[in-house]
């Protein structure tokens, strides 16, 4: 089935202990459209700048991503730069040029509207929503957000993640959104606010999975972090487990609001974005996506299936 | 089969953030031994002093620990007082009065020397190999250390494990002592130390186990922390682990050094160690234990395997 990706491109500039990139394509819809193509065809919606490089353009569409709802508009493409810790579980954020980002305004192709299935990058949530109202009939739609929307824009975040299926956060997201420490009770709380599924992304430790069964018990699931020789860039790591995690679904036609569904599906889409996040950090930010395979992606779901079962 | 485990018995003070207890038995000789006590017959080695209270015994004795090692003399027993910070990440000691632990020399009992199982508890690396000396033809022996012994006793250390079938540590011992960040390297590094399985400790996300298939090659496996409704308190927990995993390979007649072993038996010892470390945060100090049921451990074990099968 069919995904729609909404989210950010970007140029990057980063360093971690392994070396130092001025200028590198990044972007939370470029990182989850390339490791959901591996599982589902993909078509974007996002916004770029005068700048944005053919062999980018290029990158993308080697992968079949649909590239009919990317923008392009005057001015420059939108630019971060962060440096990581020594052991990289930190990051500092250096500089953030928004450009033609900030006054992004999610238009989607008519061809989009009547896909099924939805994923909402991390971008304002009544951007999200607006994106929300221009499809039809989807089918399942999650997404994720950020701190700055759980503090300063509360409530239309609550407006916007009232109409999704699942919503994707890390540990202190989780936290600061429920206002609750004990990530079980965390991920309760926010089962009330609307969403059916939730998902804790928490970085090498891998990720919790929280839904309801089909006696309306809250069930979790938990997916180690794979154990990588050498993590060189963590960059885009929790966005390419977005994009296995709903690339899976989507590869299945799972439907979450479905209570006769089988929950093993939504265990190997969690392991599939802890897959796909692991790839990521072997090298600096999309480059390992230029030679992966899916072969390799289902030789490491071997390996986590060798490194859980007992 | 038998195990025998030596190691401190104690008095503990403990605050968390659910209450506080001023004076309760403790030590990583009991946790260990009562956790054990729930898969294998359990031995210990282990010195009292005459504070230590006849229901403290009784309540060993009941779970049939035998308590022919624990040397009971002039002084009082050691006694440990420590807080926990609010997210339970983190301890503080208070005071740690070594008392009759202070010239602790573990003899084995006659009746103990045959025992095919030994763990060795965190106390002095000399002292732990004194006790692997007074043992003949022990099929199966490790144990845990600390920070203090890898820093200020790092030979004796060396010279200690040299003889162990695995090592338990937590994930900064594993660092500190490898002197590698990576665990997966840290572990292989450990492993050219003597022990050929080592199992590393991650708290409330955990554990990991490295050892070699009978090719030779190095492989993991990851049991994640349980998910529990409250934490009351973390005391033990660790020590919880390393009897539960102990306990059940003894159980099952294991012997690490056989080429051809079954991991998946290392697998579920894991399991069980995790398992027995949840309960015991479920309670203050070993209360726990004044209740626990085969059958409830059985339980969650199966828990453990619908939280991880995919």
């Amino acid at each position: 089935m069919s995904l729609v990706v909404v989210g950010s491109l970007a140029y990057d500039a980063v360093e971690t202990p392994h070396g130092k990139v001025d200028r590198m394509l990044g972007g939370a819809c470029t990182y989850i459209s390339l490791s959901a193509s591996y599982f589902t065809p993909v078509s974007i919606v996002g916004v770029v700048g005068e700048d944005f490089a053919a062999e980018d353009v290029k990158l993308l569409a080697s992968r079949n991503i649909d590239l009919e709802g990317m923008e392009r508009v005057p001015g420059r493409t939108f630019f971060w730069a962060g440096v990581y810790s020594s052991d990289m579980n930190d990051r500092t954020t250096l500089r953030t040029d928004l450009n033609v980002f900030a006054t992004f305004e999610p238009k989607l192709p008519l061809s989009y509207r009547e896909r099924p299935y939805l994923f909402l990058g991390n971008i304002q949530p009544g951007l999200q929503r607006s994106v929300r109202a221009q499809m039809n009939g989807v089918k399942l739609i999650g997404g994720d957000t950020m701190n700055y929307w759980i503090s300063d824009y509360r409530q239309p975040l609550l407006d916007t993640i009232r109409e999704w299926d699942f919503l994707l956060v890390n540990d202190s997201e989780a936290r600061q959104l429920s206002g609750v420490s004990n990530l079980k009770k965390a991920a309760e709380r926010i089962m009330e606010m609307g969403p059916s599924t939730v998902i804790v992304k928490r970085g090498e430790y891998g990720a919790l999975l929280f839904f309801r069964d089909r006696h309306g018990q809250v069930r979790w699931f938990t997916a180690p972090g794979y154990l990588l020789d050498v993590v060189f860039d963590p960059t885009g790591a929790g966005d390419c487990f977005a994009g296995g995690f709903m690339g899976y679904l989507c590869s299945r036609n799972i439907d979450l609001s479905d209570p006769g569904a089988d929950h093993r599906e939504l265990h190997r889409a969690v392991i599939y974005g802890s897959v796909m996040g692991s790839f990521c950090c072997e090298q600096f930010g999309v480059d390992r996506f230029r030679s992966l395979t899916r072969a390799e992606i289902d030789a490491r779901f071997q390996e986590f299936q060798d490194a859980t079962a007992f």
